[in-house]
C-alpha cells in the first residue's frame, strides 16, 4: 500500500512518568463532604450586606482541572509536546492528504461547482459522483446546518456498512455517534460512568494521557493494569484481575476497562485469543469495555491482523445482552492521519434504551459535531476500492496482498468458452483476455504466461503504481469489463 | 444587506418552563459524601474473592448527567427540538451559504487545485487570494494537521484584528481560545469554575438552555435572574443584585454572571449605559462575565447597536486587572449561520496567569478545534468588505447606510482641480468622475446631479446589487481607481 503513508503514535509516556501521575494525583485528591442545600429555587431579599466575591485565582478553580495536572501538563509537559506535535500529526511533518478525500470536502464545502464544467477537469469523477451521494444523505443537501446529535443519518448508515464489512457482524446506524475526533467520545464516556473518586476505570500502563486526564477531570480514580513488556507489552487478563481486586479491596467500584488496540504507546497489536480472553472477563466481572481502535489501520506485521472487540464478542456468540461495548474511532490516525479534521465516531452497543438515553443527552448538549469531521469519518470507513480489493471482488479471480515491490499477480479462473474462443484465435488465454481488456477500457495488463505459471491456471500482472486518484475509475472500467467478458464467456 | 438572510434565536424556553427547570433539578440533587482515600497507588493481591461488579443502569450512571434533564430533554424536549429544528438552524431552512467563505474552505480543503487554470474561472480571484493568505498562516499549509490548542496563531491574529477593529480597543491574539462552536467554551468556563453545588452561577431566565445543562453537567447551582419583559427584557442589575445577595444567604459562592446580549431567547439588545452598569457591578462584586455575544451580527433596528462587552468595559477605563471577562462567539449565528461548521471562540481577558495556563491545559486535552471551524471564525471576523465599507474607507467620499430598496448615494467631495477640469470638459464634476471610473474599470457609477443634490456637494448612485461574491473585485478596481483619480487632481 505505497500510497499510504502511516502516521504513527500520538504521545508517549513512559512507566516512570505514569507511576508519578498516580502518585502524584494521590496528594491533590482532596475530601468533598457537599451539603444538600445547595439548589435557589426562588428568588428572595437577603439581609445580608453585600460583600465582594473572592477575586477568581487559580486556588478558587476547580480541584479536578487542579488535578489532571500531571496528566498532560507538568513536569512532562515539554516530553510530551516535542513527541505530540512530531509524530503524532503525520500532516504536520508533510505527509500529504489523501486526493480523493479531500476532492470530496472541498466539493462538499462548495457544492454550487459541482455542476459546472470547469470540475471535471478539476476533480476526479469518481469523487464528483461521491460528493453528489454524501450530499443527497444530508437533508437539504444543507452542510452547514446543525445536524441530528448523532451524526447526519445517512453517514451513519455508511459507517455501519463499513463496520459491517470490517467484521462480518451486523452493525447499527443507531449504535453510532459521530463525535470531533475520539477524544470527546472517551469524555462524554467518562462524563457517565464516573460518580465520584469511588468509581475506578481499568486503564493500560503505559496509556495515552488523554485517559489520565479525563478521569481527573471527571473526579474518578485510574485503576492501572501494567502491560508486560517482556512479552511485547501483551496484556494479560491474569494481571488485570489482580489489579481490579485491589481496587475493590479499596473501596473502589471498577466500572469499565479501557484497552487500546493496536497500542498507544506500546504498538502492539493484540492476538484474537487474548482478546476472547479480555472479553470473557469484562463479561463475567460486569465491566464496560471501552475499546480505542483507532489504529486499526495502522498494522505492519504480515503475521498480525487487526480484530475490533465487536467482531471478537459476536464470535463468541455474545450480543447486546452479554456485554457492554464501546468502539472508538478517528479520523486522525489510519493511513488517512487527519488529525486537524476533527472527526470519529463511537460505536456503543449493550446498553439499556435507558442508558442510550443519557448517551444521547449528553450528545445533544453540544449539538453535533462538525460535518467535514463526520464526512471524513464516513469516508474512512467507506474508502475507495484499491486494485487488490478491486480484483478479488471480482467473479473468478483470486489476488493475494502486495507485500513489496509494486505489482499484483491476479489469478482468473477463465470459463471454458473464452479458452475455446482464444484458441480459436491462436492466442494463449491470459492473453486473450488481456486483448480485450486493452481493446475495450485502454487498460494494459501483462499476461501471466509471460512469467511463467502451473499449467492450466491463468494469471496477468498489474503494477500498484497508477496515481491513487485514478484508481476508482480503473476499477469502474475493470469491474464493467469483466462483467460483460463473463456474461459472455459463461459457461 | 440584502445578501445576508439572518439566522434567528437558537432556541427558546419560557418562564415557566424555566421555573421548572429550577425546582425540578432540586429534587434530583443528592448529598454527596466522599471518602478521600480513593487513589490507588500501588497494584497488590487482594483476599476479596471475586464478585461480579454491578450492569450499568440507568441508576448507577453519573447523577450530574441524570440531573440535567430538564435542561434539554424531560417534558419540554418535542418543544426545544421543534424550534431547535426550525428556528437556530438558517441552512436547513435553504438559506445559502455566503459563496466567498465557501470558496475559501473549499480551496484550503484541496490546496493542490490552487495552482490550476481552472480554478481561475471557477473560484473568485479574492478567495483564491485570502485561501493563500490562510494556507500560509498554517505551519506547512496542513490543514490536517492537529494546531497549536488555542487555535492556529495566524488565525487568531486576524480575529484579533477583528476584535480591534470592531470595538477600537487592543485584543490580544493570545487571548483568543478557537473552538467547536461556542458550546465548548462555555463548558471549559463552567468546568474551571464549577467546585461543586456551592458555587452558583447567575443566569438569565429565559435563557439559553445550553447554560443550565453545563451547570448541572458540572454539578454546579443555577443562580436564575429575571430579565423584565414589561421593559423589553431589560437586565436590571437591581434584580441581579437582589438574587446575588439571596444565593449568597443559601451559602452559594457566586463565582460569574453570565450575559447573552443580543438576548437568547429574548431578542433584545442591551443600551450601553445598561452595559456599564452590568460590568460595575462584576467588577464590585468579584464576578466573572461571561458574555454570550454569539448574536452580534443580529441586530435589526437602526436605533439599537452591538456593543462588546469588552469595548464596554474598556471604554470605561477598566483593564485586565480590573474585570474577568470572557466574549463567546460562534460562526453559527449572524448572517454566516454555518451552523454544521462548528466554529467558534472565546476572547478570555483579566484572569492571572497561572489561571490562564489552567484554561490552556483545558484546552489541550481536546488536542485541538476543527481546521475548518477555525478558517471560518477567522473569515467571519474579517469578511470581505462590503461596497459601503469600500465607499466609506476612500478619500473624501462618506456613504450613509443602504436601510432599504437597493442603492447607495455616497458623497464625494471632489478636489478643486478635479472640479476645474471638469469645466474644462463642459461636464458637471460628478458626471466627470463617473466617466473616467467607467473608462478605467467599466463599473457604471450615476452622478448625483441626475437626482438633484445640494448645491456645491457631489454624489453618486450605486446600486448593492452585485453577486456576493463580485463585490470584492469591485471594491478593487473602485479603490484604485480612486486613489489614482485623487492623487492626479489633489489640490
Amino acid at each position: 500500500m505505497r500510497r499510504f503513508v502511516i502516521g504513527r503514535g500520538r504521545n508517549f509516556l513512559n512507566r516512570s512518568h505514569q507511576q508519578n501521575l498516580l502518585s502524584s494525583s494521590s496528594s491533590h485528591c482532596q475530601s468533598r463532604f457537599l451539603s444538600s442545600t445547595s439548589v435557589i429555587d426562588s428568588p428572595s431579599s437577603s439581609s445580608m450586606a453585600p460583600t465582594s466575591s473572592p477575586a477568581i485565582t487559580v486556588d478558587s478553580l476547580n480541584p479536578k482541572v487542579l488535578k489532571c495536572e500531571y496528566a498532560v501538563r507538568g513536569e512532562i509537559v515539554s516530553i510530551a509536546q516535542i513527541l505530540y506535535c512530531n509524530i503524532g500529526n503525520p500532516q504536520s511533518l508533510g505527509q500529504q492528504p489523501i486526493t480523493f478525500f479531500r476532492e470530496v470536502l472541498a466539493l462538499c464545502d462548495h457544492p454550487s461547482i459541482l455542476d459546472r464544467s470547469e470540475t471535471q477537469g478539476l476533480f476526479s469523477a469518481d469523487s464528483i459522483e461521491r460528493a453528489w451521494q454524501i450530499l443527497d444523505q444530508i437533508p437539504g443537501r444543507a452542510t452547514g446546518a446543525y445536524s441530528h446529535s448523532q451524526g447526519i443519518k445517512g453517514l451513519r448508515d455508511t459507517i455501519a456498512a463499513g463496520i459491517e464489512a470490517r467484521d462480518g457482524f451486523p452493525a447499527d446506524p443507531n449504535d453510532i455517534f459521530l463525535t470531533d475526533g475520539a477524544s470527546p467520545a472517551v469524555h462524554m464516556m467518562m462524563q457517565l460512568l464516573i460518580r465520584s473518586e469511588n468509581d475506578g476505570i481499568l486503564c493500560p500502563i503505559p496509556q495515552y494521557p488523554l485517559y489520565s486526564a479525563s478521569i481527573a477531570l471527571h473526579g474518578g480514580t485510574l485503576v492501572p493494569y501494567y502491560l508486560d513488556e517482556a512479552t511485547g507489552w501483551g496484556l494479560e487478563t491474569s494481571e488485570v484481575k489482580k489489579q481490579l481486586e485491589a481496587a475493590k479491596a479499596k473501596g473502589i467500584t471498577v466500572r469499565a476497562l479501557v484497552v487500546i488496540n493496536p497500542g498507544n504507546p506500546t504498538g502492539q497489536v493484540l492476538a484474537e485469543e487474548n482478546q476472547r480472553a479480555i472479553v470473557e472477563f469484562c463479561k463475567k466481572e460486569g465491566l464496560v469495555l471501552l475499546a480505542d481502535e483507532v489504529y486499526q489501520e495502522n498494522v505492519y506485521v504480515p503475521e498480525k491482523k487487526f480484530h475490533s472487540f465487536k467482531k471478537v464478542s459476536r464470535s463468541m456468540g455474545y450480543g447486546e445482552k452479554d456485554i457492554s461495548l464501546v468502539s472508538f474511532q478517528s479520523v486522525s490516525k489510519g493511513y488517512y492521519g487527519e488529525c486537524g479534521k476533527r472527526g470519529g465516531y463511537m460505536e456503543v452497543t449493550g446498553f439499556s434504551a435507558e442508558v442510550r438515553e443519557q448517551i444521547y443527552k449528553v450528545a445533544s448538549v453540544n449539538l453535533c459535531s462538525n460535518i467535514s469531521g463526520q464526512i471524513l469519518a464516513s469516508l474512512v470507513m467507506s474508502p475507495p476500492k484499491t486494485l487488490e480489493d478491486a480484483f478479488n471482488s471480482l467473479e473468478g479471480i483470486t489476488c493475494n496482498k502486495a507485500e513489496g515491490a509494486m505489482y499484483l499477480f491476479p489469478r482468473i479462473q477463465l470459463p471454458e468458452k473464452a479458452i475455446k474462443a482464444a484458441e480459436a484465435e491462436k492466442t494463449v488465454p491470459d492473453a486473450f483476455y488481456c486483448r480485450r481488456l486493452l481493446n475495450a477500457t485502454g487498460i494494459v495488463l501483462v499476461p501471466g504466461s509471460g512469467f511463467g505459471q502451473v499449467p492450466g491456471t491463468w494469471h496477468f500482472r498489474c503494477t500498484i503504481l497508477p496515481q491513487e486518484d485514478k484508481i476508482p475509475a480503473i476499477v469502474t472500467r475493470l469491474t464493467d469489463f469483466h462483467k460483460n467478458f463473463m456474461d459472455k464467456f459463461r459457461n
